[in-house]
């Protein structure tokens, strides 16, 4: 009765009451949506000795923690019309607390929305390291960390307003969607900018602007004809998270006696032969000892993340997630969470984090797998990365000897096993992202590897994903530290001694990756054989990989020779791809070429579309 | 008319007749077969103008091709009584040849004979280089490679009757089964010892003995209780075969314009992205050019081939196939062979050769594979084998240090894929085989390193599977050539200087491999819960790699230090395997160990018994 009355964000109305109403999540909901349900948490304190009711809608159950702090109402939203509900906390007829829901009127199409998929390039962007917009909100009263772009881990005060603001150069490269490592509020004291540790996970961290700039930045890229991913994180949670620091319940997280890392062995999820000890220490063992690890298999929290999910895909107009450490998650309630998603969103897209090094094992997660089926297990994830062909393309073009098992038959080889993935199509291609090597430290900087690497993952099945700043050349030794491979874009800040974001103010080597990338991306936007089209590829010989892009309309052949030397290439043997053919026009170079004999010179990728 | 007669080998009678009939197979048959019928296959010059008849059997099919020394004669034997049938070549009324065909009666038991399992240790051997127990046929006449032990490529001389006279070494040493390299007749003009080139597959290779003395063979191990595996060769048959050398059709095997040799990349039998031209190098190319590629998809070839396969079991009493090459065959037609013989022998077992690294690809061959399924491929082989194993065996050794993926977790990573295959007790262990370096070679003669090994192939699920001579230390550099990892066995041959087959005939050092041997695969042969038991390891930790097997009745423990220091192991961790147990008897050194602290020496393994 003596406390102070909070407007808290999201929270639309908070009328005077005798009782403090800390929070109510989600902070408001939307009509016509799937689910006939919801599950509303109110957090004040000592609430659970009250009786909820909501005014014109049903509670259907009350549940009760040990934590007297909190209140899971669930409420029955079938058929619930736009507007505002009046919800009230009682103690027998006294009202003590009363909170005004609103139900909003969702999107047109919202339900139908389209998720990114093959014909799309993704982007990823690191925000903290990639443009600063606004330099006002570098530091936040009441977030612990302070901008110090001095340190390597630091906070360096890159924001949505600085991705807002470069929209026209990643369009420009040729991307069509943006994943965004996330930008939910992080409280950590340190190392808080990579922000996988949330404190807030109804939020945008206002050091990179307020749900509303999130927003803008959806809508600014949907007015292109771009998409935005939302990096989500359901395995952990932050320590500073305030559910954290008054735990709903005991299970909201897991547990040991003691500390208990992950040891990060995600193949007990689905090794027969598994010890249960194992088993329980990848999953419920926590990723590091800042991230407490989420209990999903306690339903009040998946449908917790279900709810925050479906909320920032709604609020934010969302086209897909990037689910970080999906397969540390347990695997039949990240799959129940996946499935509740994409019931309310079909056409919706998800891309799993399954950091594996096996075919069998990362198809295993992929929606509809006949591998996962092995164990009657089944994802629900629509998306899957495709780790194996990264760790090829990390290593292949140092390899100038072509052996049995080196050189191009590496990169032949991650085709080979297409057939045990459900949809290849949905597979994520790359050559690096912000948990790696950069693809330019790895091969010093040689650019002619890294057109190999982006004209295979411009023209092979998939939807390639780039990293930020390695098309104008960017490298980083993740041995140096994270920091390393996260460093800030050079224009990004004010004051940066050059703008590599505009065509000015790139230096030569800058331009020389920057226009390859720009140049085959732009070209695969409108190439719809290269988003749906077949494959069809040749078992290299000395080192050269030839395969086809082919649908009934278009052929597209890509030669990469990864061999030092030059070499000719005797088009005979490719008859059943290229019959009806007799030239190529490259799509780099512009020139047309006659296809009876290629001669491809060292260490260079052709893309020829077959005419 | 002019011609004399023959009295061919098998062929209990060749009547007088106007026309020579020079060979007909399978040269008899049995009454009582699952099939109902025979392809007989009569050769002669130019008797594809006569017409056969069978007395008392009906003539369902006379097939023609083009060359007229051929007819394939097919016959319906559903219910044929044993005996004596006359096969009647006739122009006309009038009689030119006259064969009388054998049904004999089979074998009690002969149909539900049970194949070797994992209860088995199988014992490869070289018979060329194994011993020579008849110095009198090291040559024979009529067939062009002599004797020449001085050549490492040639032959040496070893035989069936060398076998014959070392099975009580085999017995001892605790295998149970043989599997011998080809017997069969290889008329090659050189490096004919390994004979995978045969010329002819109804008949033993008379430098080896003759088809009674491996019938000899055959019954001297089942008195012992051990059995016998046949090398079979489905894929190819030598240069030299008399039949290639008067091909029945032009497509009796893979011909090309010009010589074409495989490109040995068997993926592309399963690739759904694979060109049709590297499909048919891999499947229809020739191992080497002195091996003609079998085309098992002409129905004439594939009747040819079951039917002597069947032949030899029937014949021999044999227990079980090792199908060379196995995925080189046309799929398709490599799939009918084997259902076909184990239609006719329901229990019989076979391995087939799959020699791949990838546990997905090697399980896509075994019978009833989900893999295969993705495809709607049934291979029907019931057992393959575990390269994937043998690759983790050949390094791991050497890892002192270990990483994320380097030591122990190696070979633990082996069998977290054992989901992908639908029958692990039917995977074949093995640590190196006639065709890959000497284990005793890559790791430098280091008993502790081969020990190891030892203990894990005696203790895994599957059936081990040792090579000749490794088990007294011998070493082999497949790099030198395949006759030094295949050399002779000392002892084999009258006059060598030791005799390693006699325990007295043993150096310190032989006697090291083979006392350690013999033990760990002769406790297993009495140990059913290494045979069928359940398995549950545990996630490496500082290179030692704990497992366990176990059924209601017997937990049998493992303990592999693979590092180069002493390790203390907490038995804690394993509670949930060792609940109920507080001490193991270790079976080599038979001390008996407490199990909350087990301090292991570097380098060793243990397997205790849990008492």
């Amino acid at each position: 009765m003596k406390k102070i009355l909070y407007t808290l964000i999201f929270l639309n109305t908070l009328f005077l009451a005798a009782q403090k109403l800390e929070r109510v999540e989600p902070p408001f909901w939307w009509s016509g949506m799937q689910r006939n349900s919801l599950q509303l948490m109110l957090y004040g304190d000592d609430i659970a000795g009250y009786t909820p009711e909501m005014e014109g809608i049903a509670v259907s159950n009350v549940r009760k923690t040990e934590n007297p702090n909190y209140l899971f109402v669930t409420i029955d939203t079938k058929g619930v019309a736009g507007g505002e509900y009046t919800l009230r906390l009682k103690k027998g007829k006294r009202q003590v607390a009363e909170y005004t829901y609103e139900f909003r009127e969702r999107e047109e199409g919202s339900a139908l929305r389209k998720g990114f998929d093959s014909s799309d390039v993704m982007y990823l962007i690191m925000p903290d390291r990639f443009a600063n917009g606004n330099p006002d909100n570098d530091s936040a009263p009441g977030l612990a960390e302070k901008a110090d772009r001095s340190k390597q881990g630091g906070r360096h005060g890159g924001d949505i307003q600085g991705i807002i603001d470069h929209i026209d150069y990643i369009h420009e490269l040729g991307a069509t969607t943006i994943w965004s490592t996330p930008l939910l509020e992080d409280n950590d004291p340190e190392y808080s900018y990579h922000t996988y540790a949330q404190s807030d996970v109804y939020r945008i961290d206002p050091r990179y602007g307020t749900n509303e700039d999130y927003r803008r930045l959806v809508d600014a890229l949907h007015e292109k004809g771009m998409k935005l991913v939302m990096d989500y994180v359901t395995n952990h949670w932050g320590a500073e998270h305030w559910m954290i620091r008054d735990l709903p319940t005991y299970d909201w997280i897991h547990q040991f006696p003691g500390y208990a890392n992950s040891n990060y062995r995600m193949e007990t999820q689905y090794d027969p032969n598994a010890s249960e000890i194992d088993r329980r220490y990848c999953v419920d063992g926590w990723f590091t000892s800042t991230m407490p690890d989420l209990n999903q298999s306690n339903p009040l929290v998946l449908d917790y993340l279900v709810q925050n999910a479906i909320w920032w895909i709604e609020y934010a107009g969302l086209d897909g997630f990037r689910v970080d450490t999906y397969s540390y998650n347990d695997k039949e309630a990240i799959a129940q969470w996946t499935r509740a998603i994409t019931d309310e969103y079909p056409y919706f897209n998800i891309v799993g984090e399954v950091w594996l090094h096996d075919q069998a094992q990362i198809a295993y997660w992929q929606k509809d797998s006949k591998i996962g089926a092995l164990q009657d297990f089944n994802s629900y994830l629509p998306a899957v990365m495709d780790f194996t062909l990264h760790d090829a393309l990390g290593t292949v073009f140092d390899e100038d000897e072509a052996t049995w098992d080196q050189g191009m038959v590496k990169v032949y080889g991650n085709f080979v096993n297409d057939f045990l993935y459900p949809d290849t199509d949905n597979l994520l291609v790359f050559a690096e992202n912000h948990d790696t090597h950069r693809f330019n430290h790895i091969y010093d900087g040689d650019a002619s590897k890294y057109k190999m690497a982006m004209a295979i993952l411009a023209t092979v099945r998939g939807i390639p994903q780039l990293y930020y700043g390695s098309e104008i050349g960017m490298a980083g030794n993740k041995d140096k530290g994270d920091g390393d491979i996260r460093r800030d874009f050079p224009g990004g800040w004010e004051g940066d001694e050059q703008n590599a974001f505009t065509e000015a103010g790139r230096t030569e080597r800058q331009k020389t990756y920057f226009d390859y990338t720009s140049k085959v991306f732009r070209w695969r936007k409108d190439t719809p054989v290269i988003h749906k089209g077949r494959t069809k590829h040749y078992l290299p010989e000395n080192n050269v990989y030839v395969y086809f892009r082919y649908d009934d309309t278009a052929t597209v052949m890509v030669v990469v020779n990864n061999s030092a030397e030059s070499r000719e290439i005797d088009g005979k043997r490719f008859a059943e791809s290229t019959g009806g053919f007799t030239s190529g026009k490259e799509v780099v170079s512009g020139k047309t070429m006659a296809l009876d004999t290629i001669a491809i010179p060292a260490k260079t990728a052709w893309i020829l579309e077959l005419e």
